[in-house]
């Protein structure tokens, strides 16, 4: 798709590890010639060179323990600035004309919240201005420009995802290529499940479930925002010429799918596996009513991103209930402080914090017209071995807790149960391309 | 004057190794406060962070040998955003407001040459509403914009001077201390000639002298900047809060000088050595009108900036004569080359090209109204066994050309000559200070 016959714009984004030295800032210019060369227009979305956000980041904490927003995003900016010119020297130098844009001057105008800021609106008239003229644009990923402060602004990370497809929005591009170190998005993570296989096609509401799950090949964000303005996503390898994965709207995946003759699609896409939740369990709580919505007042103040919920039957006798609930291990000793602040209002009798658990998506859009689906997955989880500690659905996915250290057994084998293997084991490469 | 009793605004400028490390910034946005604290409006230009400059034409240099110069100026524009950003979160951790601004964001409007862009026109507006509002301005030295292109451009080396200068100038600034690592101008180089003083005060005339004879404490488009736009300059050093030297129109010098009870101004102000230049000597160029013309034709089109020029009166018999010229000797080769490919059209017999010169600079103001200095001048040199080579003069300097290894100890003795030596030894830094 991205050497067509036709003129074409699509929009390329390159991260860190593919701009981390000269060398293969070198090799991101060849790729994106290449591309031009096969007669389309390009606009190239790319990241800070390696860890440079990092380092900088390390930097601001040398100076304060809390940097100010705005100066944190102007520091930070430095990053794409750098790797964004260095690419532009680098194609200018293969003979082909290009030229480098900030997140302001690209139009990427997003509110005044530093940090994480929110694309308002797309005003990319020098990018076209600068494809009309036969050049191709660097825009710097990640940043923007809030008209109401007049100041820089940061999308937050893994922002450049999203610059790209907004981008890809707003130019109305053909296609927007994610370019990552691995072959496109596996049906489970191949350093996990060996026979895991690439997949060529996936509807955005897929890909955001697996991407909830734990699948880290592209941000919520950006599948969201591609899904929302109907951008197709293509996630493939910068190391390889090889097609990737499709991201598609349904009815574009509908229509691939009839083309293909592959239109009884799988029921099951892929399955996601996450290590870095840990759950909390608050133990004897009144079964009274409102009592659920009061400890998540309290969690939420504590700004705690809460995945999974489950509430016990209260035992007849006590009229107490158990509530557990999953969230990002690094926000778990904030939420305790907060409920043992709150402990004599709410009246638990303890908490309890496990840190020591793995959780398993299974997402898939056939699921909807197909019954039998968890109840195939509980039964390779129990020929396993595996016990599921908690249970939590939506209209795509399965999700199941399990202990940390079998969480891996239990990819593989649900993996195998619902026929996602592939005949030879995927390539691994070292990185994660992020 | 940096701890005045009256609101004053004042412009302060940091170079590179005064903004090195996380260290030295929190150091200068300490000295930042002390001068906000005093009652001051304070609006700081900064350079890039040490060698931070170097380093990113270095990673150009990977990329490409001849980097595009738009994006090169978009690189390099990282560096003063980084130092910028971090100087004002050092500012605002110590609880007063501050607020980074870009060259663009600070209203330094320039022409669209990359590289070496000229500030066309100064629109402070932003700068003036974060004064109003109490904050502290800190503004990225060297960088400007470019109204014409709509790009970033940068000034040239040693552009923080001028970007401190210009914004002296717009906003009407009290002072423009430029900080570095010396206490001030001095009569001469401590390094070379250990009793040399501080200046406490020189007409910007005399400063662009020195500057141009290699004095390397100020650059000399920031004098003419301030001599033109009438802003007084205040050369400091970062580590003490000793006074450094005011730089003052001749007006304002007299009128200190009367205050002073020092009208009697010093008919020398200081003694500048150099080093950098070799000197070119056309050898046998027939004596016929219009030679001179068509050699430094071929000069001007190599790009080569001529300082001095000595035709020797011709041998009667040959008319034949020799001209010497000094230039940088980075520019040497350059030059040897183009007159060499003109050899035939002018007729010269041979190139001699020496770069084991010195060049000896004596500038003072004093010197229009007092006779006999070049004699003295020529003493001096003559009792310590000094040969002069070549000898220039303008209004308030002379300048003398000596073997490179006789210029320390030529600007010891005129040093001594003309009564500038202090009674006790410079203390000499480690650094430049640039």
């Amino acid at each position: 798709m991205s050497s067509g016959e036709s003129v074409a714009l699509i929009v390329q984004k390159f991260g860190g590890s593919s701009v981390a030295t000269a060398e293969s800032i070198k090799r991101v210019a060849k790729r994106i010639v290449e591309t031009r060369k096969a007669g389309n227009e390009v606009v190239v979305a790319v990241s800070a060179m390696g860890d440079t956000t990092d380092e900088l980041i390390d930097l601001a904490h040398e100076v304060t323990p809390i940097p100010a927003p705005r100066e944190l995003d102007m520091l930070l900016t430095a990053g794409e600035r750098i790797s964004m010119a260095l690419l532009a020297m680098a194609i200018k130098s293969m003979g082909y004309d290009a030229r480098s844009f900030t997140g302001s001057q690209a139009g990427m105008i997003t509110d005044a919240q530093h940090g994480s800021a929110r694309i308002v609106d797309v005003t990319p008239g020098r990018i076209q201005d600068a494809l009309t003229e036969g050049a191709i644009a660097i825009v710097a990923g990640f940043q923007g420009f809030s008209r109401e402060s007049r100041d820089i602004t940061t999308l937050g990370r893994g922002g450049s995802d999203t610059t790209a497809v907004a981008l890809a929005a707003a130019l109305g591009a053909e296609v927007c290529e994610i370019y990552t170190d691995v072959d496109g998005v596996f049906t489970s993570d191949p350093r996990q499940v060996p026979l895991a296989r690439k997949i060529d096609r996936i509807t955005s509401e897929e890909m955001l479930e697996l991407a909830a799950a734990g699948a880290k090949v592209l941000h919520i964000r950006a599948v969201e925002y591609a899904r929302r303005h109907n951008v197709t996503l293509h996630v493939r390898s910068s190391f390889s010429n090889k097609e990737g994965t499709y991201v598609l709207n349904e009815a574009a995946a509908a229509e691939a799918a009839k083309k293909d003759g592959t239109v009884e699609e799988p029921i099951i896409s892929g399955v996601a596996t996450d290590l870095s939740e840990a759950k909390i369990t608050v133990v004897g709580v009144p079964d009274v009513p409102g009592k659920a919505a009061q400890i998540f007042k309290i969690v939420a103040k504590a700004n705690a991103n809460v995945d999974m919920i489950v509430q016990n039957v209260s035992a007849a006798a006590t009229s107490l209930t158990d509530i557990s609930f999953t969230l990002p291990k690094s926000e778990g000793q904030r939420v305790l402080t907060a409920l043992t602040a709150e402990h004599d209002e709410v009246g638990f009798q303890s908490l309890q914090y496990d840190d020591q658990i793995g959780k398993l998506a299974l997402v898939g859009a056939g699921m909807r017209t197909n019954s039998g689906v968890s109840a195939k997955l509980f039964e390779a989880l129990y020929d396993a071995g595996i016990n599921i500690e908690m249970i939590s659905t939506s209209e795509i996915r399965i999700s199941v807790v399990t202990r940390a250290d079998t969480v891996a057994e239990a990819a593989r084998v649900v993996h195998t149960a619902f026929g996602l293997d592939g005949d030879e084991k995927a390539v691994v490469y070292a990185g994660t391309g992020r």
